[in-house]
């Protein structure tokens, strides 16, 4: 609860999540990640936040890896040699955990898990981990002085975070392959040319645009609908087949329909806003992963 | 047979499907459901038909869910409980099917079972499923007067039709996310800028325009190779790895050669049109799904 | 090691690979076929190749399969009756690999396999098997002067080579299925506008243009880190959920962190190139199918 490289600011069911390193350009730190798994855990049953906005503070959004500590600045245990069944069969275990598994990934999974919307608000660098971390939010919104680099190249590692899942389906492949190998720092433009950025705003209003952007994305909205409608394009998109997502779709729908559409067809026939009534932390029991592992159990 | 809230008019090749309730701007209901699933079957399996345009009779494509009926307008049971397992193990069970499955869903799946290229002029507003139904066809040929919105949200319910399948590998995510989170009506225009319609028309000349398209499509076409065509970029492309695409894609490419691929080679070295023989109704029995269970029977 | 249709020219980490038919337009022969799948699994594990730049000979990139071959042009054995029964357990019984499987898809899975970038100078007509060939590549550079098309349609077949699986993801579904059906050669400009071709250059640059591009990809950056990253962002996109993503960036990460990361953070604190010492050549043992099946043996 007590954060000390992020900052969490909940303002009339907007949450603002600021990174907050600013002498350190919001570098990111084993620290700063496990503090963002568990906002991000923590938001996603609180039903006092509704939309979730990130930034960072002062002229940085993320700098990337802290690489100034000392040690393995990854943080990983090198008298390990994991193997692809341990990650699948190992994945929680604690030296596993602790030692091989990607901080930034366990960020960009809790993320993704969340039960609300997320907005980035990118003011300025946003590097490596500072890139990926913003693929698995909804939208990214950016300054005009916002510089983005996926630079793992340069450091002779790999995309991390979960990018090269997100980054094609944002971008399209080729894209996403040209920003990873030549590991360039790009502008605003490029980024919004590249569809990586939804817009770009003045410096000295980003922040405001990107609030009243949040703010407007679940005005009037049902809390367990938006939740339900975020985890289906994410997840329903993936899958092989549309039936797998008929199937998630129709008790969706049942629930949703039951829940708040009988108000939310009575409010527009009537010609008023709704009252809805749902809460996002306690969706239907209809998709195990949805209500335990993915959103994750909070410490 | 006899349809009511649609209209079946084959010309020389080219099924015209028009949403027939002109008074109610085309609303949809379980009735319009069931007969769009109907004829798309229909189609699928009558070689007479070629290629399929979609539209909406009057001045709307379709003003979405009828909420002027009364009772459950989505044909819900509520004295049932559903869960995840009964939509894998139950999905045709009667009360199930009748009582639970989203009705937009059963239209959508119908439509990309169908072995038919399917071309939507939309001529006017195109909201809730009568702007998700779009999605499973082929392309959207917008009127200047098109208004479009996957409003859902505002009636606290998600997004079906399988959407959520769809929507992201035609406009990506980020566009996917704002158009299901704000729930907006937006017009021709900005459909286009985010890549959800092909092209934008003027209102008089939308559904010539649409026809010759159409036509354009299966104009010396084999039919086994189209219809073969059509699932491949639907399926294949939802594979997770692109050695599947290739098993698929060398039993097709090795029934097509031997079907009509002998007359193309022939035709194309003689400079004359090809004269293809191949019927849709027949497809080489080697993919079980298609054959039977994805393109459904006619009842 | 003795290619006929084909030139390999390896220069300083660049390898040129020439489809080299040019009295034929580089049509499309068994043979072509046959070279090219060895030459990209040579490559993929031959050290002194860094990068991939594919041209053709003369004024075409490739007209397509050679039609004018007697006999089944396709190479297919017209006494099987192949089923996708034996696409999954017979795939490389020499009956089904010789008779049935499609040479182009044979080829596009050894690129999408390879170690390394593959750049696609097309610098004339890429019609048939020559269009469907690129999309495995990683980007698309076109002369002006080239033509593209997927004319599949117009030869009463299909699209082959595992297109299906990459159009749409290069180009979203709309305009992959328009190009299928239409089967229509279009010009370098339609092919950027649809993001076909990641740029578009003069004929007399073309070649230039795109060797620079292909030597800023590889150059000061890790050999393994680019393998993997290549693999990981065709493989990990394609996943149901970005969970088997982070499976595979945990293992990446913890592997080239210790072998080239820590001499890309050292160099990038010290200011100076780095000197990354991994090989392509020998990956991680992680993934199975990375270092054995998928990169296919060399015989």
């Amino acid at each position: 609860m007590n954060y000390s490289a992020i900052d969490w600011q909940l303002d009339d069911g907007l949450l603002k999540l600021t990174l907050n390193r600013p002498e350190q350009m919001n570098a990111f730190t084993i620290e700063m990640a496990n503090e963002l798994e568990h906002a991000f855990n923590r938001a996603s049953l609180d039903d006092e936040v509704r939309v979730i906005l990130v930034t960072g503070a002062g002229r940085a959004f993320c700098a990337g890896m802290d690489l100034s500590k000392e040690g393995n600045v990854f943080g990983l245990d090198e008298s390990l040699t994991p193997s692809l069944a341990d990650m699948h069969e190992q994945l929680d275990a604690p030296d596993i955990h602790a030692g091989v598994r990607d901080t930034g990934g366990r960020v960009t999974l809790a993320i993704q898990a969340c039960r609300k919307p997320v907005v980035a608000a990118i003011n300025g660098a946003a590097v490596g981990i500072g890139a990926t971390m913003t693929l698995a939010m909804d939208f990214r919104l950016a300054s005009e002085k916002a510089r983005i680099g996926f630079v793992f190249g340069r450091l002779g590692i790999v995309p991390e975070a979960c990018s090269s899942w997100f980054l094609p389906r944002i971008v399209g492949l080729q894209q996403a392959l040209e920003w990873v190998y030549t590991a360039d720092i790009f502008d605003a433009q490029e980024a919004l040319r590249g569809r990586l950025v939804r817009s770009v705003h003045a410096p000295e209003t980003l922040l405001q645009e990107a609030e009243a952007f949040a703010r407007r994305l679940v005005q009037d909205r049902s809390p367990a609908a938006t939740a339900l409608s975020r985890q289906m394009l994410y997840r329903n998109s993936a899958q092989a087949h549309p039936l797998e997502a008929h199937r998630i779709d129709s008790l969706a729908m049942f629930y949703t329909s039951i829940a708040d559409g009988k108000e939310g067809v009575a409010a527009f026939l009537e010609k008023r806003a709704p009252r809805f009534t749902s809460k996002a932390s306690s969706l239907p029991p209809f998709y195990d992963e949805w209500t335990a592992d993915a959103v994750g159990k909070q410490d």
